[in-house]
């Protein structure tokens, strides 16, 4: 058998598999004629992008024998989830994931019955599946993972095949661009192998249906040298020849283009080309299962028999259902097999994050509140010392935003990803650069959960308010997360780290599009298993939180904080104890000791905990006798029950820290009604009052901010007054001081367009 | 003074006006020399990109004249809002908005202090600002918004302005193929401008650094015609005569292609040169402002003098600050200023939609639940004739989800819109088609926002799931909506209603990542104002509930509904009350008439409900004494009190329906802490224990999904034992039949693939 025909046997194994997958219970290997009750009551799945991909399995696999190629796929149209079983099964890496699902006529049963079937396996490619690191369900991501697998891989070449209708996605059609970042020397390579099947669910595809000539000026405008490919063996051979070709030239620094490739094949390539009287193969019908009523229609049922036949199976498989030898003669050895690649199982590669001392960062403190820092600045420091100490397994990226979020110091040790033009005026841009920097939190995100899912390390750093335009990706992430810990074999990996900063409290040049602090809501609807959300109040726990999540696995951790001045609170050993905590008591800012308080002020983010401090001076400076506690909470996941979240406050503790009859103001960084979410299960809840960000704002002053949603020290002195039995109309004068407090302040910035200074300017006092 | 000479007075006026805006508090005209005093103290706001835009105005303003082409402007980097504020300032409509702003040196003076400054207007192209459409701050969705605005306005031409930095981002990667929708007779034209000023924050931009060969072939490959401009007028004026002649021939049918321009300018153009020894203008260090100490430097004061003197203010405005006629000769008159054309106030020009009577596609019901409906396929009937009544003012987008969501019905009278090409094969493209498809839910999202803010109507249908894709764009445009709400002259549009189907509870060709009910969360952190939710359990609820939606304005409507059959509950009479209720007790299921009941079982959405019904039979046949009240949710803001939100329900008439001391089993569509944060405040919330979907799933049965996330009939009997006093203990024996029940229903999927028949059948029986 010449090397076409060995890729052919691969390929129709494979499409065999597929659709039996799709449609049998029993009789896998078609021992005798097929009956109704050989197949699945619900057929669901969808095999129109099926054979294409395994189209590309089948090639890919002859360019790594004949190359030893390191090499992994991803599948854009995840949905294709059965050509990825399949490739699997025929390389034998699923039946050593699975063994019950061996390599044989029961294991070939087995394969079929679980899929899409309760209690068996998903549709689509998913953390179950051996050798993926991309679930395609939501599409648009498959390119930017592609990238973030290559990066700092100088062996890998990442295979994308991304589907005609993905590639109409915003994600995907950003993504191209992605090879600006890539550096020749120290990065793999991707080849993105565009499917133009034509379809997507009901419609045509646009780059099916543009002239050709145009879609070859769009791939080389996104600066690839595309290769055109009919659905024909020879003329895919001959394209990855050449492609590799290209490739082995562009790593030698003598081209300065990468290839991709554009296939064309009929969708549901190689399926029943009629179906009642219409056109299947080749059209939108055949996205799902292009014979419907096998159970009920003698004439599907036949279809699907002479379909599944057509591939030959007698030829493919053995008597005892293991795969022929001509089918395995192109199937690569080992870890160079693409479903047993390591680098799509990171956790197996994944090498320990090399952490200098984050207290070497500390800011000095000698008196709480009576100094400033800028949080963000601080960690910069430590970040910098990370990127120089994992010179090759750590990112940073970010949306044109880390001097803006005041994380300059990391270009002391290394420069922004890019390998296109510079100019003399230009600064720190070079490629290999640590810093991935491109006007898209899509690609942020997406590199870097391709980064994060081959084994390495990052910290993705945003502006508080656009990190929404990745909700959904965020969600895909946090359910493979969430799927994979539940996977004996899958590895941990690192987490995937936010830093959420120039936040809503403190958007100078910005407005109110630039105020949003939802993405915690989003990120708390996900299992607590995965989600971890920290709010350091100051630059030491924000260290000592950076510390804490970069060295964690599986989780996905948000860290919110500030670029802007902010008081100094904690010493380094007192801000370790308070994150480790996640929740403490502030003494100094207390004065209930050992007795019962009054009222508890307590508070959670930057701007909400200085104002609750203001709130307490005046409280302490007006009403004397008044015992309040300062809380001030990092970790928001504590104020949840222990069966909600495994960092959950026992009862006991709540109770005592927050009492369960006293007024509780609690001054939040984000939309009120998060912290009521958090503890309505609490005996104190009845007693909680929630400020926190309602959906006020503009441009105007931080100070003006904080009024306009009654986050301001003056309205919480007003809340403690109004809550507190016995003030309330005893204190009427104070709290109409207050009231004109916050009437005068208003005034300054409307006259003087800044705050008060002694409030911009405000320091503990006492 | 030649037509070139007042181009460039009126560019200069408007740089003088926004560095103006910028910078002065006071001596607006610089009628003395500049002292400190008057500059801001805060110095907010984005120079880099403003010369850029208004360069662009400038040369608009000649083609709108000499054209009287009916024109609006849109401008993506909004940050640049001082120049859509000095353009509307200079063509007088901004003055006949904000009279107190003057159209003469005291007007000026307000124009400079209001910007960025407390109690002023907001530093981006606000709702505030007159002209508007976009906000431009969340950057990426200048083209579809551009877009949006054409679809239906034949006469239009939409200039838009694309920052090289927002180009980078995936929903404006992605809008570039918008003209594959466009019909060149129906619709009017997108002239994409390509702001290559080079830079974004503090990085270059990838378009601005490849070579310009490919730059070309990108456009080119995007189905544009390209047109590169240097920063010179000359170049400017010849190629926008020459798009304008492309135009035409596009219009008249005689060219299949439309022009775009690539403008080259240096970021932060005529602004300094070089500040303190770095050079500033042409680098990404114009972003924002260029000089940062003017107060307190006199050396930057001097070059704020000097740079304003450079436009030479004393030609452009008359000693009363009035601008100078050589400086208005290229203003055009009324509604074609670009400032005051009424496309861009969509409420001016919006006419209402034509809705035939809902009510004739009611589902005929004789008992309830007893017979089944697909309700979006009912849905179907009835958007079908909107469209049909509404030819030129209605459109549905989607992402291809329009069929597999069931509405095809529609297609009876429409088409998809398509210009690219048809093969044999194809069903329902045609260029015109109402139906606008494409596998970009931010193109859907960015289209639909473009078509309502321009005064007409529609509805964007989407997987559940996936509609996270867009909750960032969704963001903003409720921020929108919610500051236009506050503003006089801006009259209101049609809502933007989301139809969501294919939903976290029939997810049977995928699995977990199609999975998230989570939207509902992100929308209610939006103002009262503006969102509104439904979950209408049935066809003729849902029925009701878009009549309702499509006639609304100024709202965000998302409406929950499945695909999938279900249980047909209200005949159109009763679904009319329940809907204009919101909620309401089932009557035929409860079984505590004239009494108080034992337990309420309270359900919101179309498979909670079935299960909350079948739980209800169920303790009918086991509990026969039990009193059980069910209650449907429709309107999840009646659930919140008045205070919250409009529609909130008062205390009293909650009380009366859900109790105040008895169990409430409330069986919810989404995530269940949003019925609490929604409730928390209630006086029967100690007592409420919500169901809901808790992040469990995978491919399986809808059965086994409402048992993996507790929502199901048996669990809910379940609930009721365990909390209603007196049953506990003494139902041990029934508690345990349901437990079996569970365990013999998830048997069965294992077994036969398929839920138990007379689960998967069940009907009211009673
Ligand atoms: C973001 C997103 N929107 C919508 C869908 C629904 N959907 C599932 S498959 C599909 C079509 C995919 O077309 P294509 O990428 O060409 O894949 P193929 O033709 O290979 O199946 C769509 C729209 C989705 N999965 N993800
Ligand atoms: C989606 C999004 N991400 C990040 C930002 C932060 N940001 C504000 S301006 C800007 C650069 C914009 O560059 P460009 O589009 O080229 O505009 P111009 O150069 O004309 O200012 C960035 C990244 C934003 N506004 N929106
Ligand atoms: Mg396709
Ligand atoms: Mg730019």
């Amino acid at each position: 058998m010449s090397v076409v025909d060995h890729i052919d046997a691969y390929w129709r194994a494979a499409n065999y598999l597929s659709v039996g997958q799709i449609y049998l219970l029993d009789n896998a290997l078609l021992t005798e004629a097929l009956r109704p009750e050989h197949v699945k009551p619900r057929l669901l799945g969808h095999w129109g992008t099926t054979p294409g991909l395994n189209f590309c399995f089948a090639h890919l696999n002859r360019v790594i024998r004949e190359r030893d190629q390191d090499m992994i796929y991803i599948a854009g149209p995840g949905h294709g989830g059965p050509a990825a079983v399949a490739h699997a099964w025929l390389e034998g890496s699923y039946s050593e994931r699975y063994p019950e699902v061996s390599q044989d006529a029961e294991g070939m049963q087995r394969l079929f019955r679980q899929f899409s079937f309760p209690g068996g396996i998903p549709s689509h490619v998913a953390p179950e599946t051996p050798g993926s690191i991309h679930e395609g369900g939501e599409l648009g991501y498959s390119l930017a993972h592609a990238y973030g697998a290559a990066f700092d891989n100088p062996d890998l070449v990442v295979a994308c095949v991304v589907g005609d209708g993905e590639a109409e996605t915003g994600p995907l059609a950003a993504s191209w661009h992605s090879n600006k970042l890539l550096d020749h020397r120290r990065d793999g390579v991707v080849l993105p192998i565009l499917h133009l099947n034509g379809y997507k669910i009901a419609n045509p595809t646009v780059l099916a249906r543009i002239p050709e000539t145009e879609l070859v000026k769009l791939m080389e405008g996104y600066g690839y040298r595309p290769h055109i490919v009919g659905p024909d063996h020879g003329e895919m051979m001959a394209a990855l020849d050449e492609t590799f070709e290209e490739i082995a030239a562009y790593r030698a620094g003598q081209a300065d283009r990468l290839p991709m490739i554009v296939l064309r094949t009929p969708k549901g390539w190689t399926g029943p080309r009629e179906v009642d009287g219409v056109p299947v193969e080749g059209t939108w019908r055949s996205h799902q299962v292009p014979l419907s009523g096998v159970r009920d229609n003698p004439e599907h049922l036949a279809m699907l028999e002479q379909w599944m036949r057509s591939y030959r199976p007698q030829e493919l498989f053995e008597a005892d259902g293991r795969p022929a030898a001509a089918v395995l003669e192109m199937v690569p050895d080992g870890p160079r097999r693409m479903s047993a690649n390591p680098h799509a199982n990171g956790g197996e590669v994944l090498a320990p994050l090399r952490m200098p001392d984050f207290r070497r960062y500390a800011v000095e403190i000698k008196t709480p509140a009576t100094q400033t820092s800028e949080p963000t600045r601080v960690l910069g420091g430590l970040l910098r010392d990370v990127i120089a100490a994992n010179p090759d397994t750590f990112r940073l990226m970010g949306p044109d935003e880390t001097a803006s979020n005041r994380l300059s110091d990391v270009f002391a040790v290394t420069d922004r990803a890019w390998n296109a033009q510079v100019e003399p005026t230009d600064e720190h841009l070079a490629p290999g650069g640590r810093v991935m920097e491109v006007l898209s939190e899509h690609l942020c995100q997406g590199w870097l959960e391709g980064y994060l899912l081959t084994g390495r390390h990052g910290l993705f750093n945003c502006y508080e308010a656009f990190i929404h335009i990745i909700d959904a990706m965020f969600n895909q992430h946090a359910k493979w997360l969430e799927s994979s810990q539940k996977i004996p074999w899958r590895r941990p990996v690192a987490s995937l780290n936010y830093l959420l900063s120039s936040h809503v409290w403190r958007q100078d040049h910005n407005g109110f599009s630039h105020q949003d602090p939802g993405f915690l809501d989003v990120v708390l609807n996900k299992k607590a298993s995965v989600v971890r959300a920290y709010l350091p109040p100051d630059a030491n726990t924000l260290l000592s939180v950076a510390d804490h999540c970069l060295r964690s696995h599986d989780y996905v951790n948000v860290i919110v904080a500030g670029k802007q001045p902010v008081l100094d609170l904690f010493t380094m050993d007192e801000a370790i104890a308070h994150c480790t905590r996640g929740v403490g008591i502030l003494p100094w800012a207390s004065t209930d000791h050992e007795s019962e308080p009054d009222v508890v002020l307590a508070c959670a983010g930057d701007v909400p905990t200085l104002e609750t401090l203001a709130a307490a001076a005046l409280l302490r400076e007006h009403l004397p006798q008044l015992k309040v506690r300062v809380i001030n909470v990092v970790d928001l996941m504590r104020l949840q029950p222990p069966s909600e979240h495994p960092h959950g406050m026992p009862d006991a503790e709540f109770d005592t820290l927050f009492t369960t009859d006293k007024p509780i103001i609690f001054n939040f960084h984000g939309y009120p009604w998060l912290i009521h979410r958090l503890t309505y299960r609490r005996h104190g809840h009845a007693n909680l009052h929630v400020r926190g960000y309602k959906e006020e704002g503009t441009t105007t002053t931080p100070f003006d901010m904080a009024m306009l949603n009654d986050i301001d020290r003056y309205h919480l002195v007003m809340d403690v007054i109004d809550r507190v039995p016995g003030l309330g109309a005893a204190e009427a004068h104070l709290r109409q001081q207050m009231a004109d407090a916050r009437l005068h302040a208003r005034a300054y910035t409307r006259e003087h367009g800044e705050d008060v200074p002694e409030i911009s300017e405000w320091t503990w006092p006492h």
